[in-house]
């Protein structure tokens, strides 16, 4: 979901200016039964013929994958039609920013169709929701316009060459009763409008003259359920504004205000180190912000909300005026649907191979927070690693052979090297030396010995933004050089079947990840286990953020609004 | 409504910053029964007793009106208490401009919180209701919340010493079937988004590969009814839209988009002058915008429109995606229930006297769009003005006698000086000598024959920002000065009466006006009859709008947003 973090590839993702005469959309769209010819501008009969005979490239999603990937497509031999009920991309990271105004909701926006048209390429967009995947026929059902006014339900259906899913995923509430009901998520553009009408509606509630104090108190707790980053910057956020806004405005509100922190696990931000971890439980608590670890939230109501405390074993109920919930994510039900019909049952997320390509479906691609990438274990394929490293057959293996094959074992398997790495193992003959003199020479079982710890290094990939964006940028280059890598593959050995894979494989990097903690205090972690806290952390923040944003004029608004926000500070207008 | 115009007061008005230690609002609100002490910060128990002495004032209304009464509000002599559903004052004028996001909304709203914290005397604010008014026991009945998850409904009253009505009006729809629910209005700031989201809709919805042209037709025509400043400046940007933003990115669509601006009289802008109406039904013929005068619309449903016309009597139908309704005003609900109380009936809005005092209540003052002031006729009070100017009871009047009196005559009764300028005299010397000679001395006979003509002149004022803003002022420097002006009366001679009138009685000067055209290019019509049409007006409209914006913020923020619209576009993500 997050994607606190980087120092690559930014500028020259971010910064094309395409060239602005190419807004040509021409493409060809099956529907119903009828066959439905749409131009998007200019001339389409001429261009029909030519139009035709390229790949049809339908993109399900607008987030952070789905986007990188259009903003990542330079191939002009794909029509690609993108499918999305939202139609524009979010910077999600600065969510909780805009729940109280500190950023505005239309400066962390950019409209599909202009990314679209910066791309270059032929991109159409629809603004409508996928809800049947038929890949048997290569299909996708789509519905638009639930608003009766607009003349209702619009159903089609698209055909396609490729299919990317970059659907993104739902709030997890765990099944726990009342969250759908009573509580606020913070995932979407709309959630964090709503959170910032419903923090001023509590507070002009609660200045009513003729409300009793016990019900000012009750209006104004907030409770946020989650530890995460999310949830952590939230509360910091609600904190600022507090303490910086309302406490002018709303003078003798101030005092009644209560922020709450539960957080079922041990500690806050635990995907952080240590370090960071007290550091932020420290500044909460200086800054009156009741966190309390191991409380698991068992259920929501219209006014209370009450958890689980592990120690104890109790149950605790407090009174609420708005809950906000961020504990994690599920998949979204239209996928779970697609997952049944393809036998994908009890996942969280679609299986991918480590191409982002669906397992069985060669022209289904699945990536970001709805995907989740498979990585073949070592000891399902020893054998045949054996076998295709022991080039002469002799039953053993000795140096040159494996040296010819080490880079594509790596590339093919990370686990190996992240188990060499964290055994501070210099490459993998060392793993096989073990007690063994100069030369190596082993056998199968030995080798299977050897590396039948290597599997338990396997993890997958955070739910976060970064990982979204790396992954929308790899598939595009993919799509840019499908026709050139075809004919040279890049890719490793194939262990199982024969020559190469055509692309390598997709290779996570974490840039690092920050937890803005509120009151210009900034944790960050970043790679080689560098911490930094504090006031320099925030400016990095500040101007990673400020790099990130998805064009000039974005970059340009969430400057501005931050720069208005240390002027004017922020609005509480409930609108 | 609008408030297009002006050259004055701007800078000492708008730009006052506040001691910012005053923020103590403390102040005592009977309600339901009991008494509720309700401080707004610090020691509230000792400043009680000094508190409990100072005036009630009640706001109702946090628009023109009432926002600028507080702003002008310098005497601490009164504890004011503001009752708005909205908790901010939005700059009205540049609503058209939001639609189709050329300005953000919140570029345009102020808190009124921060209005009331910058003006430095006792302001308490509560997001309410009025929905009755008790003029016998000095009561007002307010609710607030009426969403069920912030506690339901809650019912407080507030007693006042003096109450300031200023709760604006609704847009008219004249009883016109369908109007309510099937077309957007244009008079809050709610109304703006709401139309700048269907717009997107109904672009993403006309996007969809399987709609018929037809289909695409009628979903982006476009239809505004009354062509007055604010449908003719919606009409004019919404052209604007379509041509430099909605042209790039959705190209196709341009050609199917149809404007077309009904009205039922037989000019656009007929408050304007003839060379403007001219200028613009051209442009707009140019722009392609299609003008339908003498158009009464008779019904609105669903997906049609239908309008009569005047010169053939046919009832002509239109289909519709959109329909804006910007016809007029009418009165609010809640005061049609107060009028017919006080027995004001089939009024269009509550009736002053000339110092905006209801008539019949001398604590209860009404203006801004909700009040009509009731100009006292000169021939109601003839025989009096005659008595009280024949000072030696002579039954003539001479020169010397009338030269003593005819300034208040002149301040009391406007419409002698309009009449006399309207006939190029120079004095109401000059009316009453009509063939006579030097000596003026006439008869009561005389007197008002000579002044029969006069009440002819007699004009409401329009329902603008102008006149509200100006109201306002005037309202909150009698405030300022009761106790002054109690002692010394600075007002006209009392005809009916004995003494002096306390206070000059409201006279609205008229500053001029503005009609945005679209494409850099607006009309203003200036005093003395200077009208002005194209790119330096526009300059002008700029500047002016800027200096009067309510605050620092929100001047910054508009001219970001023109910044930003100049250099990027307009923004068409849809949330």
């Amino acid at each position: 979901m997050r994607w606190s973090s980087f120092y690559h590839t930014a500028s020259r993702v971010f910064h094309e200016y395409p060239s602005w005469s190419k807004c040509v959309v021409v493409c060809t769209v099956i529907s119903g039964g009828g066959l439905v010819s749409y131009g998007d501008a200019g001339p389409v009969q001429s261009e029909y013929a030519n139009q035709s005979q390229k790949k049809k490239v339908v993109v399900l999603g607008t987030g952070w994958a789905g986007t990188s990937f259009l903003k990542n497509m330079k191939s002009s031999s794909y029509d690609i039609h993108v499918v999305s009920p939202r139609n524009y991309f979010a910077f999600t990271p600065l969510l909780p920013s805009v729940t109280i105004g500190t950023v505005e909701a239309r400066s962390i926006v950019e409209p599909i169709r202009s990314v679209a048209r910066k791309s270059g390429v032929n991109i159409q967009f629809s603004e409508a929701e996928c809800y049947k995947i038929d890949p048997k026929n290569n299909k996708v059902y789509c519905r638009a316009g639930q608003d009766k006014k607009l003349g209702g339900l619009e159903e089609f259906s698209i055909d396609y060459d490729y299919l990317v899913i970059a659907m993104g995923a739902r709030s997890n509430t765990f099944n726990t009763p009342g969250v759908e009901e009573h509580a606020h998520f913070l995932k979407e553009v709309e959630d964090a409008l709503r959170i910032r009408r419903k923090v001023i509606d509590l507070f002009e509630r609660a200045s009513l003259p003729t409300l009793p104090v016990e019900e000012k108190k009750k209006l104004l707790s907030f409770v946020i359920v989650g530890g995460g980053p999310t949830g952590v910057e939230f509360a910091a956020e609600l904190h600022d504004f507090v303490h910086e806004d309302i406490s002018k405005l709303y003078p003798s509100l101030k005092e009644y205000v209560k922020i709450t922190l539960l957080e079922a696990g041990d500690h806050i931000l635990n995907m952080f180190d240590k370090r960071i971890t007290e550091f932020a439980e420290g500044k909460f608590q200086r800054d009156g912000i009741d966190v309390k670890l191991g409380s698991m939230v068992v259920k929501v109501s219209e006014k209370e909300i009450s958890a689980k405390e592990r120690g104890t074993g109790q149950v605790v109920s407090l009174p609420h005026g708005m809950v906000v919930w961020s504990t994690g994510i599920g998949a979204r039900p239209e996928l779970l649907d697609f997952m049944k019909q393809i036998g994908q049952i009890n996942r969280r997320a679609l299986v991918t191979d480590e191409w982002l390509r669906m397992e069985g479906y060669d022209n289904i691609y699945a990536l970001g927070d709805c995907a989740t990438i498979n990585q073949r274990r070592v000891m399902e394929d020893i054998a045949v690693i054996f076998s295709k490293t022991d080039k002469n057959n002799s039953g053993t293996l000795d140096l040159k052979e494996f040296q010819d094959v080490v880079g594509d074992i790596i590339e093919r398997y990370p686990q190996v090297e992240i188990y060499l790495k964290k055994n501070q193992m210099k490459d993998i003959a060392t793993l096989l030396k073990q007690s063994q003199e100069s030369s190596v020479s082993v056998n199968i079982e030995f080798f299977k010995e050897a590396l039948s710890k290597v599997d338990s290094q396997m993890k997958n990939l955070p739910a976060t933004a970064q990982v979204a964006a790396q992954q929308g940028e790899y598939l595009a280059d993919c799509f840019n050089r499908m026709e050139l890598c075809e004919k040279y593959p890049e890719g490793p050995l194939r262990f199982r079947g024969t020559g190469r894979h055509r692309f390598h494989p997709f290779r996570y990097k974490h840039f690092g990840q920050f937890a803005p903690l509120g009151g210009e205090q900034t944790a960050a972690q970043l790679p080689g286990d560098w911490i930094s806290i504090g006031r320099s952390s925030q400016w990095l923040w500040y101007s990673i953020y400020a790099s990130k944003l998805v064009s000039w004029r974005t970059r340009t608004l969430v400057v501005s609004d931050w720069g208005r926000r240390f002027i004017f500070g922020r609005d509480s207008s409930r609108i």
